[in-house]
């Protein structure tokens, strides 16, 4: 169990246990979305070949698409320069990873000018009704 | 300047008046680094049409290239649903965004198996005594 562990031991660990985790979509390469793994989260994803975070709103581990169906299929995973965060590289299930329905997270784009503010520049594809109805 | 700082106001900065950032490549999509910036950061990056991060470590304003020549050109800035992650597409000058000399920080990969550990994946392309140097 100790030698297994040791790859999770590369990474430095922020003051709350917690790194900064990165979902890229393969094939697009499209940012899909932003979130936060422990020790165990970053132990589960590789055991079970799919994303689990860490929650930090629900202080849990949450198994990304356990209530939508929308799990995320992981290719790679990687570590930065500095070791302190992590980029998965997956197949998003039902090619939506954002709970409003939309194939990202990132969509609202900021437009300059005179009045510089935010634009959503996104679809959403699929009513988040009918997403967590399952 | 109230008007012009209103999209400002739109992030949810964290207790440390920091947001996430995740620079991506336009283009390739490649993701190339993560860092953070605080409120002074993100208005002079949309300002400049160049990449102001906020580096931790330095306690200080960081214009990326300042010191390689690698600046960051900014061709989108995207914010997440929960509005507390910045996605920046840049174009990387020089090719190279890792101050090991990688075009990416993400060069770490996880090998799994009996064994699990991380290995490098990616090539360096320039010896960082000569990025620095300058």
């Amino acid at each position: 169990m100790i030698a297994k562990s040791k790859w999770l031991n590369r990474i430095k660990w922020d003051e709350n246990g917690l790194v900064p985790v990165i979902a890229q979509e393969v094939g697009s390469n499209d940012v899909l979305m932003f979130a936060w793994m422990n020790r165990e989260a970053l132990a589960r994803t590789a055991e079970l070949g799919q994303a689990v975070y860490w929650s930090r709103s629900r202080k849990k581990l949450w198994h990304k698409g356990e209530e939508s169906g929308h799990f995320q299929q992981v290719h790679e995973i990687r570590i930065d320069c500095d070791e302190d965060v992590v980029l998965l590289k997956v197949e998003q299930v039902g090619g939506l990873a954002c709970h409003t329905g939309r194939h990202s997270c990132f969509f609202n784009k900021f437009v300059g000018g005179s009045e510089p503010d935010w634009a959503e520049a996104e679809p959403v594809l699929k009513d988040p009704d009918d997403i967590y109805k399952k």
